[in-house]
C-alpha cells in the first residue's frame, strides 16, 4: 500500500476553485474498538455518498418496487417497469436523492383510497439502495383530485388539511424533505383549464398566504424534523414578494424551491447566478428542485404555460445531445458554485414517458445513455469525489481529510468505519472495527 | 321654467348600463332658511363635479401659481409657465383632481433645502380653483437625491422617515392623498442604473415590506386622516403578492394605485378588466393612477423599461390621434365600469415637455386640444354629467335627485343650495337661501 501525504485534495480543486466552500478539512481521529489511537498506519479513505442532494426523479422505479408489470400506474410519467429496471444501475451511479410523486389525483384517486402502502413500499425500496427521498407535491393546484371540485371552500380546506396530514405523517423518518405546496404564485388566478380546480378556487378565496401557512401548519405538525419546501417556477419578482410575504408571516420554511425547466433552452450562467443571487437575499437553503434541459428542438420562446406544447414527436438529436452535454455541465458547476445551493434535482432519467414528450433524459428511450449522462457522472463521481486515497495517521492516529462535504470509509489494517465529512465538525473521531 | 318629471336621470343610463353603480338616487328635501319645506316648487339641478376622481397631473402649473417666468423648475417635465396659462382652462372644464410633484431630488436638491412653500402656494392655487390634490411620490428609487447615497442603511432611513414625516405634515389639511411608496416590486432588484441608489439599497437591505411599513407608519402618523396609496407599474402577479404580504404585515393601505402607461399600445378591454378583477380582490379602492394612450407611433414591445425609448423626435400623428381618441374612450368606459376604481390620473395634459417625448397629452404641443381632449371631455361633461335639470318638489317639499356620484347644485326661487350626492346618504336635506 503507496503511503501519501497525509493530506488529501480532491483532484481539479485548488484554493482559488469557485466550488472551495463546497470541499472541507477535517482532523480524523483513528481509534481501535478499546480507544487507543490507531497512531502511524495506513488508511485509506474513500468517499462514499455526497452530502449534496444529486437528485432525479424516482417516478420510474415505483411500478418496479411494487414488482407491477404495466406503467399504468405512473401519474406523472416515467418507464415502463421492465425498461426501469435496466435503468436502476445508471440512476444509482450518480443521483443520492430521489423526487417522489404524490401529485394527488394519482395517489388518492377514489376518495378514501389513497396510494400509501404503493409509495412506502418505493421509498423503503430507494432507502435500501442508501437514496434519500423528498415528496412532491402535496398541495397543488394540478393534478388536484377531482372530487375534491364539488366541495365547498371549507370542507376543501379541511380536505388539504388531512391529506398533508395524512401523507407526511405515514412518511415520518422515511421521507425527510416535502414540496409542502407548488406554484402558489400563479395558484389563485391560474386559468388554463376549463373549470377551475378546487384548489386554486381555495387559495383565491383564502389567500396565497393563508393557504401556505395552512398547509406548513399541518407538515410542520406532522414531523416537525422534516425539511419544509416552498417549491415554484415563477422566478420573477413574483415569487420574491411571496417569499418575503411568508416570511414576514412567520410562516417557517426550510428551502425555497427553484424550478428549471429548460425546455425553452439553457438559461446561462449569468441569468443563473442571477436569480441564485436574488433568492439567496433570503438566507435560506435553495433547492434547485426540478431542472431540465432538452437533447432536441427547444420549446419556441412564446408558449407560456410549458404544458401547451407536446407536439407528437419530440426527438432527441445528436447535435441536440452534445449541446445537452455542455449545457449540463456548464449548468450543475454554476449551480455548486454558488453557497446557498443545497439540491438540485435533474427532471427525469430516461426519455421513455418523459415529462411533455420532451427529450429530456439523460438516457434515451432505448435504454443508452446520452452524452449528458456521462458529463454529469464524471462531474459528480470523478470531479468532485475522492476516490480511494492513501495516508498514514500520525502518533496521535490523527489523518487529515479534504474531500467534498459527505460520507467516507476509513480502512485500516485494523478495520473499517465510516465518517461524515460536513462543515459542523472539524474534528472527527472514528473507531474502526473489523 | 318648464317643469319636468321630478325624477332626473343622467343621459344614456339606463338600468342595464354597465355604468348603473355611479348612478345614484336621492331623495332632496329643500328648506327654506326658517326650517320649512318648500312645496310644490320649481327647481333646476345642476350637476357641479364628479365625486369620481378625473385626474390629471398639475406639474405644468407649478410654475405658473408661483408665477415663474421658465420652466427651469420643473422636475419631470411640463410646459413653460406661459403656454400654461392657456392650459388652466382646458384642463379645468374636465379635471378634478391634480397629481402633484414631489420627486425627492427635484423637491429638494440640496438636503435641507426643501420646496415645500413652491408647492403649498401650487395646492392653493389648485384648491381655489375647486381642484383635490394628490402627492406623488413620498418614497422611490427614481429620483431619489444624490445626497443620500453617501449615507449608510440607517441614515437613509431616518432620512426617509423625515421626509414622508415632514411633506404630509406641511400640506395636511391640503393635500389629502399621497402616493406613499412607488414601485416597491422592483425597486430592491432595480439596476438599470450606473451606481444603485440608496433607496434600493434601503429596499434591499431592509426588505419590501419593512420598506413599505416605515413610509406608511410615518405618513400615517403625520396625517391620520390622509387616503395613503401603494403605486406600481408592475401588473403581474409579483403586486399581488406584494399587496398579500402587506396586508398579511397588518400595514393599512387606503387604495391600490395602478399605474397604466401605455406607450407600448392600449391594452383593450379584456386585459384591463382582468387587471381590475385581480387587484379589486383585495376588497380596497383602485386608483389608475398614472394612464398613458400616445397619440403617434407606439413604443416597440420589446423595450422593458420605458425610460429606455426616448426618440429625439416622437411626433404626434393625425392617425394616432384619432386612434388615441377612440381608445381613451373604451378605457375610461371600461374603468368607470368596474365598481372598485375611484379614481382615474391621465398622465400630461399637453405634448409640451411630456414624460419620454412622447405625443401623450391631451392637448399638442401649440397648446390646441387633440381629439382625445374632446372625446374624453364629451364623456366626462356631457355623457356622464347631470346638465341643468328642472323638477317639482312634492309636498313635503323633496324632489328625487337622480345622478352621479358628485356636487349638485339646487336652485329654487327662495334660493340655491349644495348637495352631495354619494352611496352613504339616501336621504338628503337642504337649506336654500338666497
Amino acid at each position: 500500500m503507496p503511503s501519501l501525504d497525509p493530506v488529501q485534495s480532491p483532484r481539479d480543486v485548488d484554493s482559488h476553485s469557485p466550488l472551495d466552500h463546497r470541499v472541507l478539512r477535517a482532523d480524523v481521529t483513528v481509534r481501535r474498538s478499546d480507544g487507543t489511537p490507531l497512531a502511524g498506519t495506513d488508511v485509506v479513505v474513500e468517499q462514499q455518498r455526497h452530502a449534496f442532494a444529486f437528485g432525479n426523479i424516482g417516478f420510474d422505479f415505483v411500478g418496479l418496487a411494487n414488482g407491477e408489470t404495466t406503467a399504468a400506474g405512473n401519474v406523472f410519467g416515467g418507464a415502463e417497469p421492465d425498461a426501469a429496471a435496466r435503468l436502476v444501475d445508471l440512476w444509482l451511479d450518480v443521483f443520492n436523492t430521489a423526487t417522489l410523486p404524490f401529485y394527488w389525483q394519482g395517489f388518492e384517486p377514489v376518495r378514501g383510497e389513497p396510494q400509501t402502502e404503493r409509495l412506502l413500499v418505493t421509498a423503503r425500496w430507494l432507502q435500501e439502495r442508501g437514496v434519500a427521498t423528498k415528496g412532491h407535491p402535496l398541495v397543488w393546484h394540478t393534478l388536484a383530485p377531482t372530487w375534491l371540485d364539488e366541495l365547498p371552500d371549507a370542507e376543501v380546506e379541511e380536505a388539504v388539511r388531512a391529506r398533508v396530514r395524512r401523507e407526511v405523517s405515514a412518511f415520518e423518518g422515511l421521507v425527510p424533505t416535502w414540496d409542502v405546496i407548488n406554484e402558489v404564485v400563479i395558484m389563485p388566478v391560474f386559468d388554463n383549464e376549463e373549470t377551475t380546480n378546487a384548489v386554486t378556487r381555495l387559495c383565491r378565496s383564502r389567500g396565497r398566504l393563508a393557504t401556505i401557512r395552512l398547509a406548513f401548519d399541518e407538515a410542520r405538525r406532522a414531523d416537525p424534523r422534516a425539511t419544509l419546501v416552498l417549491n415554484d417556477f415563477d422566478m420573477s419578482t413574483a415569487y420574491e414578494c411571496l417569499i418575503e410575504g411568508v416570511l414576514e408571516a412567520g410562516i417557517a420554511i426550510d428551502a425555497i424551491g427553484l424550478q428549471s425547466h429548460m425546455h425553452q433552452g439553457y438559461w446561462g450562467e449569468d441569468r443563473t447566478l442571477a436569480v441564485l443571487d436574488r433568492f439567496a437575499r433570503y438566507g435560506l437553503p435553495l433547492h434547485l428542485s426540478e431542472t431540465t434541459l432538452v437533447s432536441g428542438d427547444t420549446m419556441p420562446a412564446h408558449i407560456e404555460d410549458l404544458n401547451d406544447f407536446q407536439p407528437e414527436h419530440w426527438p432527441s438529436t445528436a447535435e441536440g445531445e452534445e449541446r445537452q452535454a455542455h449545457e449540463i455541465v456548464r449548468h450543475y458547476r454554476t449551480l455548486l458554485s454558488h453557497p446557498s445551493v443545497a439540491a438540485v434535482t435533474y427532471w427525469g432519467i430516461t426519455d421513455a414517458g418523459a415529462w411533455l414528450g420532451a427529450p429530456s433524459g439523460l438516457v434515451r428511450a432505448d435504454g443508452t445513455p446520452k452524452p449528458a449522462y456521462d458529463a454529469l457522472r464524471r462531474l459528480v463521481k470523478e470531479e468532485w469525489w475522492l476516490p480511494p486515497t492513501y495516508g498514514r495517521t500520525d502518533e496521535c492516529g490523527s489523518v487529515v481529510l479534504h474531500g467534498w462535504a459527505g460520507t467516507y470509509s476509513v480502512t485500516t489494517p485494523d478495520g473499517t468505519a465510516t465518517v461524515e465529512l460536513s462543515a459542523d465538525r472539524p474534528d472527527l473521531e472514528v473507531v474502526v472495527d473489523r
